[in-house]
């Protein structure tokens, strides 16, 4: 058996060591949602589980399973939940799927856990579940239990940022299916993006209120909210040396060596 | 972009097309359960992913993905919650998330689900997930789905089941972690078999009751329900067949063609 | 005020000496689903009612009051929820009711529990709710509670069964308003079977799959998944000695004496 | 088969044609609550069941299984939860099983409903359900149910009362294991009432509120919450006669004959 | 600042130090909810929120936000629900508030609540969610919470209701945006009080049972349940000193001084 | 009656005949929440009331009774649960009341909403409860409903903050308690505002991550984020007419005039 830092790839004996040792545990967040027509479905599944996979190999962790379905998807910063393909979970079930993870995890015996977020909505139910997973835990008399939540895009050095977007970073919300995740994943799947299929639109220009159900033109048809033109594997590899870089340091200095 | 069964690696408007010409989904239900020294926790994850991406490539359909997090490992069909790394939901976060999932697909247009089950546990609140999806789905004025629900190994002919145990099959029930599931995995990933770590055990003979919390003497140390020695990857590879041919005929039976 | 095994014929005061001394709580699951065109709806609450009822007085315990209505019936075990009358819980709440019952009959000083099922689809979500019970107790500080979950038809002697089904014992599962229930009925309840009203039906052959909603000709029409000509009391006792023999002994095992 | 004004003792075909002919559905409410030292746990299942009995006979109503199992028991109408014995849902619980109950008789053409409820403390909760039961059933496209639901003690002629207490009746909130509960047990299962044991109490003195946890000295210790001395058979007749009459002529108002 | 008894009012070291020197919290349960026409939508807000800051001054207690939105309007108590306007929660989302509020602050050390009803239909939602409170707070270790629960309405001198209802007092169930709540708002808020538009309507007559959905005839078509003609501001203050006085009186009782 | 725009201050055919005429419906969410030495706990309760109430002036709208608690604060928004008076509410309780008053107000004409958030931490959940609200609506058969949902905070001029911030707007997360929130409090409530208790602490500096349970030093100890010092009423007053008058324009934009 190979030694893995996915957890899943395991013996039960071989988790239990692990973990009786210390090994941090960390719990990709992914979705299925449309990323535009030159990106598939999985792209906050990839992402997310990449970095953890790499962080983990740095601190000696363990990579649980990513949570394959996520948070639903919203206009102004995942293109919404109209679009076909895009399959989203209740925020109750999904803040209960993190709870029931960590809750077990902790009564195995684990007691330090990392979020790594890859899509965005995923953001505040997660906290939620922690939130829910931590009061499970002192419910059974656990209360050592230490856990971090990030989001892997908060990431990155500024002169990353500035040397991608020379004319100055726009702020994350818009890099949905954009130029950033597109170079992560030609950097990551190259065999899942198709360049000949990058719209060639503008920067979304959302007003910055929701509107339910979305009214004609509120949407973005592509699903792409930002230019993804210009999107290479080395901008991704730039990008991902920040996020492991970066997570790793913070994992480092949380959780000690 | 490769053109994959795997609706995951498709973007939106691909699984759009495929779907508006009556693609099936097919939606694997996993767990992360122990699964014996030798096996990895994620062969209800490897089993019935596999089984699908067969299936879905002879019937046109589209495989979702796979819930990495199946319910509750019971002591006499899978171990039991006590076995370190066995990680799994509450029976309610685990049919909502089903719910969720056919739901959002059913209002993206999809009309045709197969659920293919490869954790014993997961059968009853899948039958539940299923049953409420489809209640939502009527609240949203949707009547015209069809969805059939199944365990992939009791899709097999009795005559491989004679060949693989002369001696007589003795049910699927104790077969956690042993000669099929074993076998299965040397066919499909036998990197993450490590025969040498197979225990010495005889076959378990649990009383027809369940007993809460398991006392001393009621689990089985190791894991394995049964025996697994002997397991090969030549018998993995006619179960195999007899699973992607027996399926495939039952959803050509009952969605036709 | 007679002395009676049922709790609900206890005044609080004798309930309390019974447990305080250490009575065992027998909580039969039972449910009301049609049972053809010869059974009455409550075929399934009479039956593990008799039989935890015999039980208690074998080991002097106490029976609570049975569920009157259980989880939802499904067309390959029950005949499925089409059938008018059989009028059925969602998971959720049939599992919070065995939970709230054994964790207030817990926070009352009950600690040892058997939960008797007599309808099959209960199984699963009734493992949840004593699971859920488990959890709540944990957390008000009670961790000494033990149950078994138990289906009275698995208490049976291969002999009995080759008695009755001199052919062969083709498994309980078609036996739903079968030979051994309705041979059970006429052994408890005569009053409430008609023979004259036994369909001329032979054995169900479902395929191994459950398909939703139902498609003409999948379900029975009458209900009867198995031929129950041949239906007689003395069958019904022989079961019943069957299962009260083989269930107080269980019982007596686990618990002592 | 006997004709059975209960439902569960009817056959699916039975049960169906007499719907289908208009039948109204009565579901008694119980509880499992302690009723003083001379009374068992399940009055309260008794009486609503034996009052549901009687209408159903004059209207062709048919009885749905009563709820073994209420809301939970509040100190000054019931004695409160601390009574051992006294086993009780949670509010989410119990209006859910009664949402269920009639939802999925309303989708088997039910669409006449009465609850009765027996137990003081179920009345909120049971509005409840029905609402939540009318909701799901729109959602299900049928807007056509009635239901009514009723305190059967409510039913009661000032006279007969008079009779009763000829000192004036001083309400019905006390009247917990007390004269009228005890009469109409005697009336009903006198093998099931030891007056011996009527506890030599005058009737409580509530303050005007609630206190949790309950201190000393604010519960009643005999869980009796008024005198029960002089109940008789006879008392229990009139109550029966005026409870039956009464609601049968309500229902005879409200659903013509 | 000002030295307010709001705890919305205070800074967060302000409200610590009051908490730990023991001050009461009292919480108001509100309601938006029909008046008829001649009262604001906010009557069961104002009315206990006014009680409440009384009896805060003269016991030093805290007042807790009140909820402005109520458990469902019922027709024989309030209207009904189908009154526009009247914007009620589930009682489960109702239950859930008082049960998050109280363990927030129990968490916080808030140790003694008072919950200070002022919409009859929030009676039984609000013991549950004060026992589902004390349920999680005990699971938190926290088992040294007291609180009372009590309806504002019944804290009146028997001697006050003759003065009002020369003619005898009706009871409570019918006063409805009646004499009492229009007197008391009079007193309290009299600029939202119309009295132009008081219905020249008698007492209603309701049947001792609901019925739904509300037949025609059933609900008061003004939403007044008894007789509103007479209401001033001098019976409002004799309401109102009872109240607070009473209220006061009990919680010394209770808490001491 | 004043001619109130806060929908609590009318009677029900008041209200009725508005939300006939088409009147929109603005719905506050508050919080009670720590807000710093200086400021009360209800800065999130007042500040969107106010914007509410401004803008329902401007457009003809009517203000729904604010939520007087929001969802869990977070330490780099809101400082964290930890900080005494900080009550909050489970998500699934947040989401669920707002699901609750958005349905009934549906089920009762209203089509028109518009959600204005004055706290951070409610958005994520607030979007779940709109998103429930209207799926319950659908099946209720009313899908023609339009709703708008904001943060009060995000409508404000470039050239405002550039004002206020002559050194450059360092983006809303941290303007907790800060310049931002005392300005307008003094403007709307000066006497809720003790300048004197303004702490003399920097703008905090967050770690790009969540860490549960906050260890020491993870959290600001004031509550307050960034520096409230300079706050004054006029400073207020820029602000609040940027939010009237650009919501004001917006709801004009999407909801016509």
């Amino acid at each position: 058996m190979v030694d893995s830092v996915f957890m899943a790839e395991l013996s039960w004996p071989e988790w239990q060591t692990k973990v009786e040792a210390g090994a941090i545990i960390l719990l990709p967040l992914g979705a299925t949602e449309q990323h535009g027509p030159h990106l598939p479905l999985n792209v906050d599944v990839i992402l997310p589980t990449a970095v953890a996979e790499s962080v983990a190999r740095h601190i000696g962790g363990l990579v649980a399973p990513t949570l394959q379905y996520g948070y639903k998807s919203m206009p102004r910063t995942g293109g919404g939940q109209s679009f076909p393909g895009t399959t989203s979970l209740d925020a109750q079930t999904f803040s209960h799927t993190i709870r029931d993870v960590i809750r077990d995890m902790g009564l195995h015996g684990a007691r330090r856990f990392v979020i790594i977020n890859g899509h965005f909505e995923n953001a505040w139910p997660s906290v939620e579940g922690l939130d829910l997973a931590l009061r499970d835990l002192r419910a059974e008399g656990i209360r050592d239990v230490k856990a971090m939540r990030l989001e892997y895009w908060d990431f990155v050095q500024r002169e990353t940022l500035d040397r991608i977007f020379p004319g100055g970073f726009p702020g994350t919300e818009l890099e949905h299916a954009s130029l950033i995740e597109t170079s992560l994943m030609l950097r990551l799947r190259p065999d899942l993006v198709d360049l000949s299929k990058i719209p060639q639109e503008s920067r979304a220009n959302f007003p910055p209120y929701d509107i339910v159900p979305p009214p004609p033109g509120y949407l973005r048809k592509s699903g792409v909210l930002a230019d993804a033109r210009g999107s290479c594997a080395e901008i991704g590899q730039w990008l991902l040396d920040d996020h492991v870089t970066m997570i790793t340091a913070a994992l480092t200095k949380e959780f000690g060596r």
